[in-house]
């Protein structure tokens, strides 16, 4: 969103010290004449809370930015356990609002993650599974013209697209808020997100983390956001654990070192699990292989999370996954308690019903 | 919907004199010994408001029953811009009623149309979005077939269908109301009512309008439905502006000349776009071209409108599109208070609230 | 649904006397400590009304379970009938509540039945059309992974999917209700509760009811399913009446001869319409052919019910069918008061509220 955050509501209460301020999404051209928001409220004199305007890329939050999210998350996941068993206890503190799931790619648990959020909170939902397919876009409609018709029908688009930058593109076109829902190879900020809040939740701290990222970390956008983002925190350790084929790039590597992050890479899977707080293990990606079948499966049975990495990994420790997995993580580690990912999942609902709430009603 | 409208609520207050009534669709049979919805609750000396049925076709409407559609679309533009950045202040007058878009080809905008339209005021959806593939109409079962069922899971029913006259035969069989949102080559009435009340909305009258009409006329049931409509207002003057591949058809021209409208044909862009209030662009549809690519790149390319033709058009007039567009206009159009068609598209908005909140629940 | 029964709120009156109880889902291992829901109650000494868990298979219900089901289904049909016009009639009792229908094949009958019994009783839904080819699934992700996912999104998942056995595992892993929506071959259990409470409501009672079952009796899981929930009443008698290529199995009619059913094949079908209370005709299923064309034609022409029909079928029985129909019914049976399928359709939705009621917040 680019314009007109002057017809959003102020924050019921305001502040009486300055709080912490969303860093305004950097690139974004202001539209028909609007002030960026955070900074704007900033320069009028307003001690607001976080105002956020849009949810594009992982780098767009800063801590404290970061922090006020997971407070939020926090309440929601207390509103949400509050009230499982009984449709009464449910907020209705979105009725009224109206949010358009454009999906340009099919990704059912994505989708069903930010529909659940916001009907958790009393939205309603517009829904286009396979806008690629199936709308104006096969035609030959740009984005922008896609973006301007449905900003009329709905209050906050949550767009999933194929293209890099599309989220960007979207977001300087429209009116409302745009969330990226993850566009192509680019970022999928929402997952970031759930990502670090799920490691804080489980361990109970981010600074002084021992993360190892394990699988295919060359074309996953969800390990390289993760990197993005634990950055902020202090005195973090990564170790890269993956197949030579997907190793993780220089540039994140790089980006690390400039941030103080410590990092290397390992081949030992075991080694590295015994001095972790949290083994995050990714899905080694078939179709990224093309013909390569061969070394698609060399890769894949690589590193596997199984019961002997069970018995190595701390008591406190955690195993993440973003999920969908096949086998890199064994069955038979579900039921033991260190087994995150699950929670993880779930945590995308608190988050994704906290981005919702800030985006369209304040804090 | 072909019967049973005496199980509708009563006006809530009716008028003291006649009001202005739909002319009943004439063609339907009355199913299960049901009345003519306007013209039955005329004969039963009510004085109603308008009494919708079902809208199948631009041409059943009267210019009074215009009037009053876009009476009620104004009404519906307030209730949305009053309450456009709080969920608190929506209308909840639909609440409890369920309405099914029944989609037999996708069309995204016209289907989120819609699904907006009823959620705005309260209304609730059943969405299919690809019938022909996925129901059992791929099994074989007729239109009427699962007319009957779907009738038993809503309160009204908005069909998309591939083929001609597919609406009609709903409403045949429907004792709810049904809305035809677009049957093959044959009709869109909510396009045309869009459309001639965003040109009252935008120049402020309808009587002696100056419209040209470009692009592809012989294929587009847009402008075909347009012409029956704006047919119905006083001193209409129509210039047609199209390639001769797909140059307007001799029924409508046949049809407006009977209702004393005046058109003349063009192969002047620019020297129209100086005499007329509204421009109303259409795309090129490629498809409609088959295996004549080289037709379909010299149609295409032959009216555009561009700066240019902003130019020489009046301070007063605008610049109209079904959408989606491709390059007929233009991106630098865009910016110009004159181009109108992202507005237009809101109106459908408006339009189809009118057009739920009569249908369900009357003026 | 295999867990936490703990969780659902307690009968709003306890009934005073010991009521029927559903006999719980043999075969669904416990998960995470949990008791068996029918069973735990009762050994706490709770006289509960029916708590179903999870509907997974025709045969899970005995009889008593099978009549609270239906005296619920009759309470909503008088609630949908009674608010049948207007909205503000509707019941909110699953309000805040979130139906996921995860769908792994489409099947929009079945799927619109569903969310609008969920809609008409206030609660939300998350739809997935088309889980197999749009979703993890796609990429390997188990059925027990993506329900893991899903059941921390929602509050109750009505599964459709393509693998017999689907629906028992899907409730073996999760913890909130299952409703199996039809899983391949395997079972439709609310096709055959509809269908046995159709022949309740239109005979008036289901002892003593003579049924033929005509057409595909090899492949509809409809019809075997049917003769399983039949079986539970006293002095049935059934005439299977199909062509030789899809005649009834003989797991069926060893079940039925077990139950003490009567039961005979017969190749007269005007004989046995003048002897039944309910032909229940079916579609000859293209699909279960293959190649051989030539035996689905002559399969499919062999039983028709036609006027014919009509003529020998005693003046209280009535036609069925679970639709889609093809020309397995004449067209002009539809007018005669005995023809009850489209009823019958509209009675899936008066269980399936039921059924969404009974097992979110009890009766």
């Amino acid at each position: 969103m680019a314009a007109a955050r002057a017809t959003l509501p102020l924050p019921r209460v305001p502040a009486p010290s300055p709080r912490p301020q969303l860093r305004p999404f950097p690139s974004l051209p202001a539209r028909r004449g609007a002030v960026a928001c955070g900074a704007g409220s900033a320069a009028a004199g307003v001690a607001a809370s976080l105002r956020l305007g849009d949810v594009i890329e992982a780098q767009q939050f800063d801590r404290d930015a970061l922090t006020e999210i997971f407070e939020v998350a926090r309440e929601m996941e207390a509103l949400e356990r509050g009230s499982s068993s009984r449709g009464a206890g449910r907020s209705r503190v979105l009725e009224g609002y109206l949010m358009a799931t454009l999906f340009y790619e099919p990704s059912t648990r994505t989708r069903l993650s930010f529909e659940a959020a916001m009907r958790r909170l009393g939205g309603e939902v517009l829904t286009t599974e396979n806008a690629r397919e199936f709308s104006s876009a096969a035609k030959g409609e740009t984005l922008e013209d896609t973006i301007r018709t449905v900003e009329g029908y709905s209050d906050i688009i949550v767009l999933r697209h194929f293209e890099s930058g599309a989220a960007r593109r979207a977001a300087a076109t429209a009116d409302i808020p745009v969330i990226n829902a993850g566009d192509g190879p680019g970022q999928h900020p929402t997952q970031a997100l759930l990502d670090v809040y799920s490691i804080e939740r489980e361990i109970g701290t981010l600074d002084g983390i021992k993360l190892g990222l394990v699988g295919d970390l060359a074309n996953g956008r969800t390990v390289r956001s993760l990197a993005y983002l634990i950055a902020k925190y202090q005195n973090i350790k990564i170790y890269f654990v993956s197949p030579d084929v997907v190793k993780m790039k220089d540039d994140i590597k790089e980006y690390l070192t400039s941030q103080g992050v410590e990092w290397e890479e390992s081949s030992d899977l075991l080694e590295v699990a015994s001095k972790c707080d949290v083994i995050y293990q990714t899905r080694i990606q078939k179709e990224r292989f093309g013909e390569r079948i061969d070394l698609y499966e060399a890769a894949r049975g690589k590193y596997i999370v199984d019961k002997k990495v069970l018995d190595v990994l701390p008591k406190h420790a955690v195993i993440m996954h973003p999920l969908p997995r096949l086998d890199e993580i064994t069955i038979d580690v579900d039921s033991d308690p260190r087994a995150a990912y699950f929670r993880q999942a779930k945590n995308g609902l608190y988050i994704r019903m906290a981005l919702l709430k800030l985006l369209l009603v304040g804090r």
